[in-house]
């Protein structure tokens, strides 16, 4: 099989494409022909040596998730599964031609979508999900703030949380994401300035005072302050990216006040029991919304496997709206 | 009715009894004859000046909890419920020979217990409860970490915990608290300096590495970053007091990598169904506990409320080993 490999830590150029040999298959574990891999950001900090691969993963090759066909299965697994369209999360060396997983950790893809659209799919979709709706228990009716919502997780969670009637105030430090965010349902846009984290006091506007209910957040310590001044009463703050600071200073006399939360939250190291639920409780409450195309996929741009620096590169930029998915 | 008043705020001088006129009951309400009410911290904070009773409570009267018996029944309620011996906790006033509380937030008391004894259980048995049970969802073989071991709700918690069959560990500045904790069953005890919390690496050691699962915290600010490493993966942290500063800094990177939590809890502003909620959740979890003497309310000393002065003195010396108790 074919692979993307990080060939030591390094710039784009450190990737290439390599041939390797593909594992036999375990109990449970089905092969898949990977025909679409998204693009993330952990990628791109583990081609920098920064965000390594956990214990057990193929520690050279990246892509955390995948959409392709079932093309091989262990024993005990009905064979008529081969053919299966799925998608799915992996804690790595998804940027390959062939994966194999547990199959309870597969999801199927639904009909009307392309395996291009679905590999855009898996990681946002079950992030922002997992997030906002399991670890924030956001229900409807209540009020959702979204920090960077013009990225892939920022847009999942801004159309779950439209289906879900919930109202969303986006934040983003560009202008032209947050138009196109309210092109696409945002209800209150809030530009930030690079540096000056203060939107809770506009929150608290935006809202008549009730402030966020749940706020998703990939930015970490800058925002942490905040973050928890534009919370609401008995408010989540789900913590799941730390692109500005590993630490930040929370202010514990609010967080008591308004008996609020903060969760740190991961995906990648969960445990197979707890991805087999996450596979399953995604397809329960989010594929129907898939299936009749309320939510859909954002792409930004599609390139081809061999382009993967290229890919990289333009992640690094921060120009991008929407995933970028690597074809085979 | 008698009452025990804050004349402004001040020293333990401030405090007087005087006379004032009970209110009638609303519908839901009854009368209960207080006999005994625990003094807290709160109280003294309150007689500071710093912590003002909420909205709609009598904002000169301390005291959170109380024993006595019922004397009086709105309209709807059975009159044979008069004469029947409870306990509970209200947002202020307890320090009267008389409060007026919703039925519903009523605790039966024990049988085999005094009511000066059930005075010293609502808050801190209430407290512990909620905190390590209901929002950190403790359960049995795991490790809880209990710091200020030797206060009111330390102490209240390490019994719990012990009944759970969870190990406990728990912190003091002071060896002869550790010492009387340990008489009562604490399974680790680690004492801590002034001004250096590094108890993270001795919890680690204590516990083979898995570390702490649940943290009950009255601390705050100055032990935040070290609880959150000393903090189990999935673990959560329940900040209920803040001794030691009204903010710290969040490791999120430790926070996101163990996927942990930071709850912020206090009792005093829950709304009349969160209130009634923990009185039948109490009463269903711990009274049968308390019944059969599993779990004891510890008592330092009971001074008739006349002494309320000396009370607060001895409580801000911080030399006391569980609960005063102030009796009519």
């Amino acid at each position: 099989m074919k692979v993307v490999a990080i060939r030591g830590a390094g710039g784009p150029e450190v990737l290439a494409i390599e041939e390797r040999e593909p594992r036999a298959l375990e109990p449970g574990e089905v092969r898949i022909e990977v025909a679409a891999a998204g693009l993330n950001r952990a990628d791109v900090l583990q081609r920098k040596g920064f965000y390594p691969a956990p214990k057990g993963t193929v520690p050279d090759v990246p892509g955390l998730e995948y959409a392709g066909s079932i093309i091989e299965v262990s024993a005990g697994i009905d064979p008529l599964r081969i053919g299966e369209r799925v998608m799915g999360i992996v804690p790595g060396g998804a940027m390959a031609t062939e994966v194999v997983v547990s199959v309870r950790e597969t999801i199927p893809v639904p009909e009307d979508l392309s395996l291009v659209e679905a590999a855009a799919i898996p990681e946002v979709f079950i992030t922002a999900w997992d997030a906002v709706r399991v670890q924030g228990e956001l229900t409807r009716g209540q009020t959702l703030l979204i920090h960077s919502i013009g990225s892939g997780i920022g847009t999942a969670a801004l159309q779950l949380a439209r289906a879900w009637d919930v109202t969303t105030i986006g934040t983003s430090r560009t202008e032209e994401k947050l138009t196109r965010c309210t092109a696409m349902g945002l209800d209150h846009g809030v530009l930030v300035a690079r540096g000056d984290p203060s939107f809770a006091s506009r929150v608290g506007e935006l809202t008549s005072g009730a402030l966020a209910n749940v706020i998703l957040d990939t930015v970490g310590g800058a925002y942490l302050a905040e973050n928890v001044r534009a919370l609401a009463p008995r408010g989540t703050l789900v913590v799941i990216g730390l692109l500005a600071g590993i630490e930040g200073t929370l202010p514990l006399g609010i967080l008591l006040a308004k008996r609020a939360r903060v969760i740190g939250s991961v995906l990648r190291t969960r445990s197979p029991d707890e991805k087999a639920a996450i596979a399953s409780g995604f397809t329960h409450d989010v594929l129907p919304l898939l299936s009749r195309g309320e939510v859909k996929p954002v792409i930004d741009h599609v390139l081809p496997m061999a382009d993967i620096a290229n890919a990289h590169a333009a992640m690094e930029r921060d120009e991008t709206f929407g995933k970028i998915v690597l074809v085979w």
